[in-house]
């Protein structure tokens, strides 16, 4: 492997509840003019799964709690939003003016839940927001599955975010969901040039997947959810992206 | 934009300190057949900017103070290495067996102040170790510049190395130093597909590179530490990658 090929699809159309996702990319591809082949690895913007699964919340149907209304004054947020905040996550890990950091329900750790308001219809009178997919490895798992019996064709998926960091700035973006593609590469036992046992133990290969394809996704007006892969060579383990959460009781940072 | 494509080259010898890079890397272009374009970025390991600068040093030369001595029974580290990394660091985050995380002296978050002992030839009797750069957003603007002289040809340069994350398992490629690629986008007044100011204000864009550089580069014997890629929209703001490193003052996790 020395040569990766990243391709964001064009005339993917906004994404409505119940659109069938795989349909919907099989036809990019062939107006792309793009054949998938096994090995290749899909990258899908969570924001389009979050929407072709309903993941909409009404902030005006959310009664916040006592809890909320007092972390809403800590943080000059809405009062509705850190209450839907809250009820997507296990554990609010800091928060500032404007910002809560929570360990959120799927276990990651992310800015307001990863609850969205950016690139979604809403009404000012009733805001509209999206939360995660329930489940993103379930989610890529069955459109691994899907493609594959409509195709014959074994591909990756990673379903992306994006994801602000401790100590650097600006968010990048990580696997929140995967099937089918290598997450976690381990190099233990592994030698170098030189015949050492290499010291790093594992490389974070779906979340460098996941930033490499936010670069052609963009965040505001460019419209491309979809991104193909090609030139990974490690492609067919099964681990999901639930592997790359550090657990809790191993982690100096929370 | 919507294609990247990223090309590790072939026939980079080991490198040695003194050694001219952009000669090597130049010369390692033309046997790859890949022709160098305005707007294209290269990716440079770190590990070779800092051999070719000599970032060496030789355990046995080291005497430990208390401090480290202390330290190092802390984390059960040769307490020559954990003088080293507090003579490059500026304050130690966090440690435990085996690990200290430590501000480095570029303000990087870095394990082991991203002092390595991989890939380096070294004498068992008196082990050898690298360093970072000194200063590797220099270093970058340094073999841009030397590229633009004999080439007449205006690339991006990103110097980068793999860094391990809060929260999250497995390491990823991080931007250290970066000389003509664009470092930060900045989304503040942009707009989303409907109109509405996005919330998001800035994406780590040399970072995504780097990771998706690291894909290539790999961490055992690959050998593999130069990647170019071509396709990259924004190539030509000429911040620098410590324009990645959060303010301690804004940093929720340290």
């Amino acid at each position: 492997m020395n040569k990766i090929e990243l391709t964001a699809l064009e005339e993917i159309p906004l994404i409505n509840e119940g659109d069938n996702l795989v349909e919907i990319i099989l036809i990019a591809l062939e107006k792309n003019k793009i054949s998938l082949n096994n090995g290749d690895v899909l990258v899908i913007a969570q924001k389009i799964i979050s929407k072709s699964e309903g993941r909409y919340a009404f902030l005006n149907e959310i009664n916040p709690s006592p809890e909320a209304n007092e972390l809403s004054n800590k943080t000059d947020k809405d009062p509705r939003l850190v209450q839907l905040i809250l009820n997507e996550s296990k554990e609010v890990i800091r928060y500032r003016k404007g910002v809560i950091v929570v360990e959120n329900n799927l276990g990651l750790i992310h800015a307001n839940a990863g609850i969205d308001r950016s690139n979604i219809e809403s009404d000012n009178e009733n805001p509209r927001v999206l939360l995660l997919p329930l489940d993103p490895d379930k989610s890529a798992a069955e459109i691994q599955k899907e493609v594959l019996k409509q195709t014959q064709i074994k591909i990756g998926v990673i379903i992306n975010d994006s994801s602000g960091r401790a100590w650097r700035n600006g968010i990048v973006g990580i696997a929140i969901g995967s099937s089918g593609a290598k997450v976690l590469s381990d190099l233990r036992g592994e030698t170098d040039l030189f015949g050492n046992t290499l010291e790093v133990t594992e490389v974070g290969i779906a979340d460098e997947i996941a930033s490499a394809a936010s670069l052609l996704m963009g965040q505001g007006k460019e419209g491309l959810p979809v991104v193909l892969v090609k030139g990974m060579k490690e492609s067919s383990d099964m681990n999901n992206a639930k592997a790359l959460i550090r657990k809790a009781s191993e982690d100096l940072f929370r």
